[in-house]
């Protein structure tokens, strides 16, 4: 497997951006392996992931983004460089259900996902066996009424000792303060139970039940101060009818939902999501 | 093509209910071509589709309501009948867009929907053409800010003098009065194009951009006094990205419009839909 | 929960079979939660799954399948009884990749699936970790060119052991004998990883490569002795495109032969699956 | 609007390719719109549809080929260049099942399709009212057993009088010879309705209906010398059950059918298919 470099772009739009970017990978030996790119017409901003292989690339990895530089100021460029070789560190958060972690524990472990996970945390002790299976260090931070501020400095604290990259809320059912939510922006995602923006807040299975919809769905999105408000990154449904009860809502929803939250972790480590104004670009 | 008889039935659950209708079928010649029940657990409430050959049936049919009637007095339920050589008599409604309608007319010119298009209603002389290429009588009927009762007196005589079963709004974009839509309870079906509840009322489709959905869909619904609100017949999805534009958005969503129409329509015309507490029963 | 008899039917088409069915349901004191039926017209013949409350129901579950005896003589009528309180016992057998197992195991533990899952069996030992873990036993019978008939006699052995209903081949890369399969009619399930009947045989992902299709799909089928031919019980497809390599296919493949094959064996535990002239009836 | 130019590129990867050709367009005042590559990386072979705005561009239309010929020849590059303002010219040809033409007709009368059509080959009359309706010539050409190369003489002429750029088979039940095919290469769609490779040749829906599949599908390809096994463009797949008789399997199949003819036709007029050994690159 060859290591590559991974460019993700946004900039203003202007005639000459692709040239002058394929140039400076030319020049420095990089063979270009992957190219995306996308022109958002309404605002005139330009979007572009480019990969190229390290081998023969003449600029060390730590460097590249200073020799970019020059690059980035001309064009009003916003970048954001990964290596392949590199995987993301992803801390997941859990409550109770435990299937989204323990798909995502068991899709980590078959190296189906770029990533590590250094730590679990969550507010219940329940998942330790499972955490201990795949040995992963696993912290239980009891939540109480009053603890909260006491709760996520510890949260903090473990992520920053850790290096994280993501925060994966596995179905966790505690909302993060904004405070918390500014330090990782666009780094935290969460799967909401529910097509979006349908059914925000919490029950939608009971809500939909109620309106008897024939689909229902599940939503990944970043998330941001504004509850189930952020940029949506993946979304899927599935056929309900008269047959199904809330019980039955409930389990093909928990099937959504793994999908759904597998699908945004996965782009997110392979550096094919952009966001812009609440919406994202996700590359294929 | 044998002729066949198709009882809908709605009433409380309770033991034997089955067995009496079986009976009834029975012992009058009948044979029992399909038959499909369903309880709402919660409501217990019992709904059952049942269909016999009429061929050695020995009541004719229009003494079969009235046989039935100690049945329906036993058990407190609402039956509804209808025979398979009796196609529904169906009114089209259209405004500007005819997607819709042009999909409807080509599939019952190809007999694929058992139903007969007495007429066309609609706002605008647009479709006239299209009409007469199908053999269909086309009323345009303008609507002025104030001529709007005089406009409903004039399609409900028409309803009537045609004797018309089911009303589809096939992208009609005036919001009917109560009167009108009290007239024909669970007999309207309007095409919404949006994945109800979310994007509610105009411009859903602008709506579901701005949000940056993933995915975006058309429901089929009967229409009750409350806006976007009545019984959900059908909904369907298809994906969208950041390479769709607003237009685009619009593009595909016709699609779905024609197909999750369609299916409600066919659904009605085969006398598969029950109604309960505003959720459907659709059977297979 | 109450506890409920599961009656599968088959028999030739005639006029009053429901109706004798529902009386003699009716007459013990027996609900009718459930109720299903399909006739094959082509062959004039007869499906039927009825479920009903044991509750007050005044023959104990013993005595059932003789009290139904004349029934059964008089249509002809092939008939299978089962209890909801009664689960499946199912063996899994299993090769070297463990993504079926994993999720199968996963979803019992989770009570995902009406089932006891009293042994696993493989030809390796890869999995003992795994099995330990959810607490089930594990029989490694290692298999050489010589000892296939060996191997198959203490497989037999353990199946009647262990009472076992249903055979699972969850990824299991050995060809059973026509004897072993004869033994179990239609109690043998397995997911071949293609969209059957393209790529019969062995590597059929790189057969679908090679193709250039835009699908890949998974079968569920029981086994009978000839290879690949069995009923089809699911299938599912995923799209591919000119991005996707042979590995991508793989991977993808693997989600789909996890939901095609959970999804025929709740179908079995549920008593949903008929097989008529090598197609199956599989009930909502 | 404005006015665009599509090149279509296939050639051995190498370094610097992009950059080459990204320094060709900017530096005659070339605007990128769309760019999208992919590499083969079992062949090592590059793909890339790349799409500028003309406004500026300096070189006029008629030579920018001419113009792209050193790179070509450095780069040992096939190229095609298309001009959004130029609709592809697409001939129709179809037999007596009028479905797919029906709706190819109404979505360019939509403008749903960047297509001309200036002709409709028939061996069958059945459909001239139809194509009078949409305004567009319709020849029928009756086939004998003996006049084949009569025929396709004829067709040939008109196809090359009309300046064809696309055959589009629409349910066209004739196999054309291999001196035709080989005349248009890549420029002939047809619409196989079964999932290619399953059930090559005649009555795929009867072959799909004994074997009892649970999904049905439709294949657009490109046309080859030998049946069914052209390049793929577009697959669909659609459920199936015990339900479905062999007239729904057809009936379900015919939607299929214009979803996948429709879809290869887009993305042809879209310029964005390449044929590479067998296979398709389809960009998105």
């Amino acid at each position: 497997m060859t290591t590559s470099a991974i460019l993700l772009i946004s900039s203003p739009d202007k005639k000459g951006l692709v040239y002058s970017l394929t140039r400076f990978i030319y020049e420095h030996q990089g063979n270009i392996l992957h190219a995306e790119q996308h022109i958002d017409e309404e605002n005139a901003y330009f979007f572009m992931r480019i990969e190229w292989d390290l081998t023969l690339f003449d600029i060390p990895r730590e460097h590249i983004l200073s020799a970019l530089e020059p690059l980035q100021n001309e064009w009003a460029m916003e970048a954001t460089l990964s290596f392949s070789d590199e995987p993301t560190r992803v801390a997941l958060f859990v409550s109770r259900q435990d299937h989204c972690l323990a798909d995502l524990l068991n899709r980590v472990h078959h190296q189906n996902l770029n990533m590590d996970i250094p730590l679990i945390i969550s507010n219940h002790a329940d998942h330790e066996a499972l955490a201990r299976f795949y040995g992963i260090p696993y912290h239980h931070i009891p939540i109480t009424p009053d603890n909260k501020p006491l709760v996520e400095a510890e949260q903090r604290r473990l992520l920053k000792e850790h290096n994280i990259d993501l925060v994966v809320l596995a179905r966790y059912m505690q909302v993060l303060s904004s405070d918390f939510v500014d330090q990782w922006p666009h780094q935290i995602i969460n799967v909401h139970h529910s097509f979006l923006p349908a059914f925000v807040g919490a029950n939608p299975y009971a809500q939909a039940y109620a309106r008897g919809v024939k689909l229902i769905g599940s939503t990944a999105h970043f998330v941001t101060p504004i509850l189930d408000d952020g940029p949506i990154i993946a979304q899927h449904v599935v056929n309900v009818s008269h047959k199904d009860s809330l019980s039955s809502f409930i389990q093909k929803g928990k099937e959504l939902e793994k999908h759904v939250l597998t699908e945004a972790v996965k782009k997110y480590t392979e550096h094919k999501i952009l966001v812009f104004k609440n919406r994202t670009v996700v590359f294929d």
